[in-house]
């Protein structure tokens, strides 16, 4: 048995901002496969702010502890298979960890095509893509001609969102951190504008940016992006809420926003959580929309890749500082 | 011109609760009504707590200013009408404000058949039974089996909410102030289980009320009952807000509930808000249903009917302490 199994370990609960100190790097076996399990091989790891809101408590899974494995899900190869349906160097979407093998149940596998180019399989036709598309789709219900506002713009789900808005008609106004991210927006990727909330005033830019209120908003953030939203939203407006990575790096918020529930009853607001698990039953209908888009230039579709396993801590510590573009990841092998 | 016009004048706008104070009654002419309004005499004022809230600034409808007839909706008849499709007798309902005799456009009466106990057309057959009904069937989408919950219980419209969703065939919780309140809740209107949040940690005694989580949660209140809720909710559980009776006498709310936007998220929750016009074009069905409902004994009314223009300021004070059982309303003619 090979001792190529490199591995990163949540070495400490994180009790403030998550930093390096937090993991530590270890070498150990190539784990076996037991019956129905499969061994992979990680080639891309997706870093998502939610791995570190499972850092915080139970989530949609369960909590992580000290002394884990980092978890995060990734693009996989399979190199031997105790599961029927899969056999050496099949693709798949695992969550193997920040490791270079793992030993997943095959039942708690997603196969994928083989597409190059591959990185774009954790992006655009990844979570990312899929929670851009549902959520804006099925919980925002955007109507052409409506306002689209959404944060975290230049992320991976972000940078999605804004430009599906605006294949279907709306007017998309994006919200991020800094000149260079709004100049992307509004210059690459068809945004028509961008308000930067590093940059002075968020409530008063964003109500500058949307006269006519809001119509639909996608929320990545929560807190007090969240709160100026609320404030800016259209008689009927929806927010699809996603995540809150306003709030993930530190312990959990003292309070919410203002204007629950006031404004989402004199509004008549619909606000709606959602992860793109629910919608697995429509995925393939969802995947060919999304590739038509990509292979007409209509949909833009930004990565960030690093390289190798050493850096993955630097790299989510970097993602919670708001220092990516599009979706970044981590090439394993 | 008769001077018989008493009223009741929203003396000064209250900076934190409201008190008797706040009012002056005063008399004066009988309003003259103009082309295409109607001269109506007020039978019966509704006491809601959105009167408060009206107080606070814009809602749905513009904010009450100083000097102003105190606005209220009231079952009222026509005296005097120069609108083609009304004529003397004919029952309305209308925003007549707190006063005898009120000259409205003729569009914005509701007119409303002459049925037996005339009470019943503010309560069950008015704004408080059609909120219940629309806003539990239709934002709630309550499951048989599912548990839904509902505050301000002992009140007019979560008094006929829980006794629907026990229709529907749902577990039903009632959150009230005090043991009188909650005894008439599961003795009397058929709830399973009523939590007093006022006699001790509401949060505490909710989660043991609802072992299978909140399926809805009907909320009348917001503040701390909301956040309570929110901790108890089950995955896809749906909140429908209509209102938030806690936040209204006093100030604006520094902070909205914790968990928002957190565990809308991570329990992929719906959060709806609503006001009954939304659904004027369902009105009749839902009359339909009710009043089936009531007359086979399923739905029990509640009201609490006071006498006197003069007993209003007093009548409101009282609604938002909530000293209330049922439907409050003030006979004024």
């Amino acid at each position: 048995m090979s001792d190529d199994n490199q591995r990163i370990i949540l070495a400490a609960l994180p009790t403030g901002r998550l930093g390096p100190e937090h993991f530590r790097h270890e070498r150990g076996a190539r784990p076996e496969p037991g019956e129905g399990q499969v061994l992979v091989r990680t080639l891309y790891v997706s870093l998502d702010a939610a791995n570190r809101a499972w850092m915080q408590g139970a989530t949609y899974r369960s909590a992580l502890n000290a002394g884990d494995v980092m978890a995060g899900g990734a693009l996989a190869e399979v190199v031997e298979s105790r599961a029927a349906h899969l056999k050496p160097g099949d693709l798949v979407f695992a969550d193997t960890g920040w490791q270079a093998f793992a030993a997943v149940p095959a039942k708690r596998l997603v196969p994928l095509p083989r597409r190059e180019p591959l990185t774009h399989l954790l992006s655009v036709y990844g979570v990312a893509g899929l929670t851009a598309y549902f959520g804006l789709l099925e919980c925002g219900k955007p109507k052409a001609g409506e306002t689209v506002v959404v944060s975290a713009a230049a992320g991976s789900v972000g940078s999605l969102v804004g430009q599906i808005a605006r294949i279907k008609g709306c007017r998309v106004v994006g919200i991020a951190g800094g000149a260079a991210k709004c100049a992307l927006l509004t210059r690459e990727l068809g945004f028509d504008a961008a308000v930067d909330y590093k940059g002075g005033d968020v409530r008063r830019e964003l109500r500058a940016a949307v006269p006519d209120g809001i119509g639909v908003y996608f929320d990545n953030v929560g807190g007090e992006v969240l709160e100026a939203c609320l404030f800016n939203m259209s008689v009927h407006g929806r927010i699809a809420c996603c995540g809150a990575v306003s709030q993930y790096d530190g312990a959990a918020p003292a309070h919410g926003p203002r204007g629950i529930p006031g404004l989402i009853v004199t509004r008549r607001l619909a606000m709606t959580g959602f992860i793109v698990s629910d919608f697995d039953d429509r995925r393939g209908a969802a995947l060919a929309e999304l590739q038509s888009w990509v292979e007409s230039g209509q949909l833009k579709v930004r990565e960030d890749v690093k390289e190798g396993l050493e850096s993955l801590p630097a790299a989510l510590v970097g993602l919670l500082a708001g220092d990516n573009v599009g979706k970044r990841m981590v090439k394993v092998a």
